[in-house]
């Protein structure tokens, strides 16, 4: 039987989503749950891999497990006895065998959560990126004009960790909003596929703007450079979060 | 120097506010921090004590150092490199000599946060009530219905937890609102004092009223009753967040 399921995780104890040797994963821990649950070998596979420390609200895999018979809408409450805290199964149905969470994947939505206060909060420690200068309203405001060029499709080569190899840097961003409520802001982002760190990469030329660093013109000439060293530094992982992902 | 400050804290790690022998305290931190500091002794007083595992948004403290002359406002960043990052200081100011934290209350907020669905939220574990059965809107309206019986001034003995010494057991609830947003579920009470575990009691008989346990009219006898035996559950201290303090 072959699953598709939903899963959420807090990425703070684990080093990605993808298996690694003595590391804690995710997908390590996910294997050992199912292999736990049906008795014997399974095979998990994820919709993207995750940096340490990146948060998911709603992340897909599959799961084939020979000889599973269970019925997909019990694996939400049977899996919660043998998943850790930091990971749930919030949905699952069964999938076509030829199904794959990665290719067939058509768009996701990243979620980034800036803390923007003078002192931390007790609450948001690993959850946002702690950024104790205050963007102004003015400051977020530019940050909304600045948003406007990256939507659409463009080469995003400066926006990509270097060393990366791709055979495109070519991606198509659908919408990237900002909003402030109280001293956190979100960015929410959706594309097609996004290149290594992109996302992080992007928010922290976002914050650069909104701290004054960089004019709102300058970032259509980073994004024209494709040059990773003209862009803003990578926003911490502890901001982002796999928020939807499309089929 | 008197100090008056308003202090945020995760309660998960702490064995509640007032200081115990051998055991992680909110005041027993403070105390470390503001000693290390201002290099002396200081003495720190607290708005009320706090369970284990309860949380504050909002807790409010006076820090008394003899010889301290910092200004107040500098407090907040200052004491952030020796606090620990499940405590953080939101704001002080100077405080006059006569003033208490706990006497000169004159009314509280708490929040209580349930997170009602079928499994966990890796994000919400040590943060909410996790009750795995989901109350209807029906039930969220009964509930509704159920909490009008708390408003005004009433004698709270049926919500006090039993074995507590006090003068009086009559006390005046302001507000009692019930929020459903997603799978959360968020009531917000203010009160002028609050008797021992009279929130976590009040929120465990709601819940009992909107799984259909007691019905709404059940509520009104069980707080003329004045008796601890006849109220529902106590809902537990990871959802149970102070949130407010007036002066």
């Amino acid at each position: 039987m072959k699953y598709f399921a939903k899963i959420r995780f807090l990425g703070t104890g684990f080093s990605g989503f993808q298996v690694q040797p003595d590391k804690r994963t995710v997908q390590g821990e996910l294997t050992n749950a199912f292999s736990e649950y049906f008795s014997g070998a399974v095979k998990i596979t994820g919709c993207s891999r995750t940096d340490s420390g990146v948060h998911a609200n709603e992340f897909c895999i599959t799961v084939e497990a020979e000889g599973a018979s269970t019925p997909a809408d019990k694996l939400p409450l049977a899996l919660a006895k043998h998943l850790p805290s930091d990971i749930s199964l919030i949905y699952a149905k069964e999938a076509p065998c030829d199904f794959h969470p990665r290719y067939d994947c058509v768009g996701k939505e990243y979620l980034y959560r800036i803390y923007n206060a003078r002192v931390n909060s007790p609450f948001e420690v690993d959850r946002a990126f702690f950024l104790p200068r205050i963007i102004s309203k003015e400051g977020i405001a530019k940050m909304r004009d600045a948003a406007r060029y990256f939507l659409g499709e463009h080469d995003f080569a400066s926006f990509m960790a270097s060393g990366s190899d791709v055979e495109s840097t070519v991606r198509r961003i659908e919408y990237l909003n900002i909003e402030k409520n109280g001293d956190v802001i979100e960015i929410r982002v959706f594309a097609n596929g996004f290149l290594y760190n992109m996302v992080r990469i992007i928010v922290g030329t976002l914050v650069e703007v909104g701290l004054g660093r960089f004019s709102v013109n300058e970032v259509e000439e980073i994004i024209l450079a494709k040059d990773r060293s003209r862009a803003g530094m990578t926003a911490p992982a502890s901001g982002l979060y796999l928020n939807r992902v499309d089929y």
